[in-house]
């Protein structure tokens, strides 16, 4: 039964969106992944939209670049947190896509993530479901453990070897 | 019957939305106004959006600010032309709500007026109800030799009184 | 007899602007396509727009980059709809010449489109054209169901092979 | 004992920030206020974002603006979710502060609302703690629906007075 | 004989575009003034360019703000200098006619001055014709020295009378 | 003996400036105060920056809006520190003044401040000035911890209060 | 005895600036080129800058990028015309040399072209010189002639073979 | 003993902000560098950022992306001068790097270098340590000297080769 619906509007959106599915599986958080467009199939939308809530699905993860309608329109749908992604597309940088998500109107939020931030839709996700999950919690904390050692590894290897051999070596 | 339906999301929206509908009056067109939000009331909206067509409705304005997805949505649910109006709002001078609105994917289509445009939308969609439609053509043209004729006659004074009798008079 | 007039003001804008081609073929509906440039040749550039209307032609598509004059000084002479479409140059991510189109000021509206979005000109040209054609109407109906096709196979690609799959295909 | 916290760092936000407790309020969700600045008091800030949890506080909603860091350092001490509210200050619109909450790196994200976005900061607070919550949910549903019912007021009431009548009332 | 010829394109501009006029006059350069507008009569527009040159026009200054055309069409049809003037508008703080007027593709430029850069118009087409006239140099090297002289004095005030005092008597 | 200057363009900056001569004073640094444009007086300008070493000036101030000159010139020509302050003016909110002093090309930096920073001006330049000078560190962090208390008093106001009083008092 | 003289300081700038240069050639006005930075070397700059009048010069063009200030600096210097040519660079767009150059303050014009136009800066710089030399207003035209050509000759061949032949042989 | 600590969020920095130290080995100036993330590692940071007074060091020079809170957080805790050097990451271009290092607010001022302006960084730092330092503004001097030198070398170049040679030799 999964917790977390991941929607996008395009198959061009599978690079940046499949990293919050990783981050997901990671945490071992069940999740449905579906392409869905508002704008070309907005029937088929509406149904899936409105059906999330009977299904079990806790959050949503809706990436869109361009005129980004797909998180908002969720969030119309669905009265559960609805996390949004900005996808960066060939102008405008991913302003575009940042201001149509992020700009709600009063009463309908959407959870705005950095442009192409997947990754950190996954780990808002996970934040979201560990607050009544204790076990959830730890898992997060050893992730962010993890990302702290990292850190400290590359500054380690950086005082080791100086930064000519980092950089000769990358 | 409505040939044209406009649209806003809000009542704050109604000083520019009002523009469309004075031209459409002046031209003879008929058109119904609705304050209907794609966000508060999806269906709501959907029911309003997918009538239009058996109704009659020919095009549709629809204006919205912030992350505004009135006008692509209604794009995404009536096959004929939507006319979208960016209206400003109190941050980023009603850039976001050109993003919304003109940035729309490959298929769905919104002819996008400038920032706060609520005029010109009415006279695009009568320039739209006008390419069938020799009598209307023609009264397009008179509002347009009109539109002539006011600069001229603002040069003619210009030069009459000079610009610090012009400026003094404003 | 041509009922849409394409025009650009250079042959570097022709790979964007031969997808409103494309789409209009793909619709039955007669194009002339043209290169002229308001700022080099404007004098062939107004005979050219003001003969548009005797010719039979019902809407313009203009396409232009950087300071894009041309989609503004169509709706100037032409009094049917112009669409606009700004194209992405060098410097700027097409930012300038979408100001420069869909800031039109009062009583001279064009009908703007995505940066790049050739395509969308098209098909905003055909639902114009719909308002008074059935049978156009049904064709753009036929298309818009083709792409709600296309969408529902990528979903079901993706989730009958899952995402890792899918992009290594990509 | 409080679920939320807010924070600010300086009585400037309180306009906009106050608009979160007061939804909080409406849903009887317990909340604890705070003027804390992460540039004037990195102690202070430390040790009350690392004492949030054992607390028992659920969610952070953070506010700032220019180079807001407050939302951003929250996320960075408190393992569950941050919400942030880009404040507008007299410069560049707010978009400063936009960007320096939602451009959040890899690892730690921040949900964030639009510009001055108080209210819509504690409707998102009150969806992440309904996940669990059937109570505050249904709570929610109703919110939601009063929302609905106000937008559909005001349609009413355009039909039954028209544009002008309704402007001049305002 | 005017040597100059001033144009914009409603009367709304003429605030800032009479600064313009006001330079000249101070430099006893002869000048013409019009309101035309290339978007609402471009017919009238285009005979008014086109005889510039043959009445003894040798610099246009054009004032446009929005989608500014005026700039680049006049610059389109008149072979000397043109200066632009990007006016600012409510939306979008002057960037659209910035844009619209600096980004002339090559082979037809504008030469551009800041937003509501009326005074620098004025200036800048006196120095365009100082190049073959050493009196008027002599003149605009008067007016630069007393623009240096109204300095020196406000130095001179701020050292005898304190930052305290100077601001109190703003 | 000066050991900062303070430089602007114009008295219009005395305002933001003025907040940076406050700030020194209030540090017991002595400072000179000047009007100076490196546009309208290039001459006087050069003779006085050239001149600043000389005098004991260890570090300038220099605040400026528009197309910012004032800043870079003064680091083309002083070899110790340059602090700038971009000016908001009446378009573009500031973005104008503070890509003219941050983007300094490699080799002249300039330290630049937000925009309208005067204070943040004054307090960096006696950071710098404490580098070496334990008394004037020993004041600044005498300084920084006001500013800590004034924080930590608001907060416990607003805990004392609550916030519908402490917003009905402003 | 060189007319005109381009600047640029560096020679990264050399591709664009150049463009100018073979403009002029084509002309046949005479002009200098140099290497110089009003930043690592103002005092070279300054004397360069004022020995221009006595050298005949009558028109400067000053390309840029980032903080761009020669054009600036060398308006403030040398009395007659100067035309800035913003330049892109690797961040920005290039925006930040065009607020730098355009954006002057009221005394100070500079005569802006578009981002990396150095062929319209040599255009710019020929039609001033125009304004009392038939011989070149004469050369102009022809060169604008031909410019109008190209573009005619170009919609020729693209109704001969039709866009998806055109587009295939680029 | 370090006089200077370099510091950056990520290894991908390091490309920029060996520039800086590159600089300070130049100078002859002593420098640590540590790869530090304030978000993933605040603890650590906090700590390091905390102990650098009394370590002896003197300047700090902070790199970071995106939301870039790395230097305005050091200048929280660290009472002697941060310079903050924003980096350009995939969107935004350096925008949002920028926004949140240079926009700090009234208090704790972050003197901020260009986009990727690493060696600037490195050169303010040495200006700052310079004040108290005669020998240190002497190297100073002559690092600005070769600056000039090689500009003046290149412009010798040009004009004894021409600009054609000159472009294809490079």
């Amino acid at each position: 039964m999964a917790k977390v619906a991941i929607v996008m509007g395009s198959d061009s959106d599978l690079d940046v969106m499949s990293k919050a599915a990783a981050v997901l599986e990671g945490f071992g958080i069940e999740y449905e992944m579906n392409i869905i467009s508002a704008h070309r199939e907005p029937d088929v939308f509406f149904k899936w939209a409105e059906g999330l809530e009977e299904k079990g699905v806790k959050v949503v993860i809706a990436g869109a670049g361009m005129a980004a309608h797909l998180p908002g329109m969720s969030a119309a749908l669905f009265p559960l947190p609805v996390i949004g992604v900005p996808l960066k597309s060939k102008s405008l940088s991913g302003e575009d896509a940042l201001y149509s998500i992020v700009q709600m109107p009063p009463g309908i939020p959407v959870a705005t993530m950095a442009i192409d931030g997947g990754k950190n839709a996954g780990i808002m996700a996970a934040k979201m479901l560990a607050i009544e999950d204790p076990g959830l919690l730890a898992k997060l904390k050893d992730f962010l453990g993890k990302q702290k050692e990292e850190v400290i590894a590359k500054d380690e290897k950086l005082k080791d070897i100086g930064y000519r051999e980092y950089i000769s070596r990358k």
